[in-house]
């Protein structure tokens, strides 16, 4: 017997049908003798409703009213899905943020779990009840004001809720079954990870891979909570072991150097020309859009030439360009530039891999790869287990599929 | 200078822009130099839907996580109301049942007020802050639970609130603009009442003017809150007293027997045939069907004939009917009835005013001019300030019309 937390996302919990149908996954595990605790997102498309009511009231944001409107679509998938487990003859009861409550600080849109208090869940838990949390949600430390975890915030709240009982295992039902090689409608041949350690899914996370919030996989590490992903929609429950299980490193994991390749379409490139090379420039740049909150990702300056000059590029998402390109302009006489060039039409691709630490030649052969299908590489960046490469976003296809062959990941033929 | 509690509908705060409308009527109040509290409902629509929802998962009814869906609707409003008063420059924010706490019993769906914590609002009151509450719910004892009011459950927000604050008046903003002496839409020489009686409203309420929700109305007599009905979609805020004050009585009101004709056609009409004139009979009809949760209106019992056997006639809530005869058929051998009859074709007509404990004659005035007609009464239960009749509904606009013109209640021509 365990103690699993369920978590259901979106569209696992999209309409009626499919709140019945997620019910039914518990029910099973239930019926395994296991002890489980749902976590649920709001219906797929209420959350964006919610934002966009508020945007129309006020298109000024206020945070904390933004919590509390928002929050309601966990509240009633919540409700729903308890009722819909009492409708197959289970003990349900739905929880809110504030009524464990999971406490946590005042940045609200945002907000990082403090506490969680268990007393209430252990319980009735040991009484057989299935507890049914809003996910996505908690309670300043007053106790007065809903606050919420920021998107995708139902995994953080699944993952803590699972460290806070100590639960055997975190199970996240959400719409694909599982973490693949690289990402299966760009390449027909990309197998499902059955294990990944929470390094790596951070990274792949960080670098495109939608299925997990990285916030998650953060705390499952911390925590060492195993997380499996799992599809909603297969025939099998959590217990089975389909989809991808994300915990501790194990030795069995090494066998290649590279464990993914993970690809995103956010980013832009924004190339400052020219720019004096003297001390304090780089730290002018970054710092003004620090301030104004806009996330730099990789950075590449090139040497200096005769003139004593030098081209600064860097990138930032799609969404913040125009920004960027406003606040650069607005300092051209302190930076000393003389051009901005700005490129939406870039692809990060990255090898993600434990493995990569003790193998060299993996960028050598990413390089090697590229340059066969006469891929420029325009921007690279490193860390211990992730070589990341910007390219033209019309080759990112070509190059997942090239580089997936070329480091074995490629499905063996039956 | 004055403390206003004001109250919004459902159909007051029905979309973004009606809700901005709302705000614009509170930022009117607030720039006289008035202290508003503002309750608001879910937005029209909204509440039926979550119970739908609620139904589709699971028929069997959860009281509990039935009030923790369906509260979400005025969590909503609440949120966008405070953040449209912030749009007017107002300084604003939303409290929900839990928040205050506004302490309920435990009886989910047609909870009670216990208490109401106005601590925090009087200290952001005095500040010159709006408070938006969403109205309908509270929180059990245990600060647990969220509970519901029940249908309407925002008017006895408002006005409890509002006998909590001490408040100068309790405006309920609505889509019509007062209480009339008829329904405007039967009578087309109504008047608007400008002033009202708690128990004259209380009597119209009860009896099918849905203006106000009854408990609401006994909330204000007990604590003597002047409610002011108004339309929100009018000119005029509450200070400029239009629409329909609902107040203590006074004398200037007692200048006709009548104040205002209410008219149902929600009640259905059920007659027990030969039953056995002896001790215990009513006892056992009525008890059965209290406590089957089943709300009996008139009751009216023939005379025994010869045969030592009356009939039985009384009124329920047409979507009782059903259930009313599963119940009388399964104990008749214990009534020993000979036959059951129902009605819904019939409407219940009733003459509200507190002129009537003085006035003799209202009723023989009521009975001559329905015989002038050739309208045959039913039923007939009378009050102390209120006498009612049933008859057969296709005459009811004939029976309210001839009544509002025989008691003088119709508009003189300027």
């Amino acid at each position: 017997m365990a103690l699993l937390v369920a978590k259901f996302g979106g569209t696992s919990v999209g309409d009626i049908e499919r709140i019945k149908h997620a019910a039914s996954k518990v029910a099973q595990e239930v019926r395994r003798g296991n002890k489980v605790v749902v976590v649920v997102s709001a219906m797929a498309g209420v959350t964006d409703q919610l934002i966009g009511y508020c945007r129309s009231v006020n298109p000024r944001h206020n945070p904390r009213e933004h919590d509390s409107v928002v929050s309601t679509g966990e509240q009633v998938s919540s409700g729903l899905m308890a009722l819909a487990l009492e409708q197959r003859g289970l003990n349900a009861r739905s929880w809110l943020g504030w009524q464990l409550p999971i406490v946590t600080d005042s940045d609200y849109n945002k907000a990082r779990i403090l506490s969680i208090d268990i007393t209430h869940l252990h319980a009735r838990l040991e009484k057989g009840e299935v507890a049914v949390l809003a996910g996505f949600q908690g309670v300043t430390e007053d106790g007065l004001n809903i606050t919420t975890l920021g998107r995708g915030g139902s995994d953080t709240s699944a993952v803590a809720l699972a460290a806070a009982l100590s639960a055997d295992r975190c199970d996240i039902y959400t719409d694909v079954d599982g973490v693949y090689t690289a990402d299966p409608r760009i390449v027909a041949q990309s197998n499902r990870l059955s294990r990944v350690s929470y390094e790596e899914m951070l990274e792949l996370a960080a670098l495109g891979a939608k299925v997990l919030q990285t916030r998650s996989v953060e705390m499952g590490m911390r925590y060492n909570i195993p997380i499996q992903v799992l599809s909603t929609f297969g025939n099998t429950v959590g217990s089975d072991m389909p989809g991808t299980l994300v915990t501790q490193e194990d030795e069995t994991m090494e066998n290649s150097p590279v464990t993914g390749i993970a690809h995103s379409l956010g980013d832009a490139k924004v190339t400052l020309a020219n720019v004096p090379d003297k001390p304090g420039i780089a730290a002018l740049i970054f710092g003004t859009l620090a301030r104004a909150g806009i996330n730099v990702g990789m950075i590449v300056q090139t040497a200096s030439g005769k003139d004593q000059t030098t081209d600064v590029t860097f990138t930032v998402s799609r969404g913040d360009i125009e920004r960027v390109i406003e606040i650069a302009n607005a300092d051209r006489d302190k930076i000393g530039f003389t051009d901005i060039q700005a490129d939406k039409n870039v692809a990060k691709i990255s090898l993600v891999g434990l493995g990569m630490r003790s193998r060299p030649g993996v960028a050598a052969l990413m390089f090697e790869t590229l340059a066969e299908k006469g891929i420029n590489i325009q921007v690279v960046e490193t860390s211990e287990i992730n070589i990341s490469v910007l390219i033209a976003q019309e080759y990112h296809e070509l190059a997942v599929r090239a580089l997936h062959a070329a480091f074995s990941l490629d499905q063996q033929e039956a």
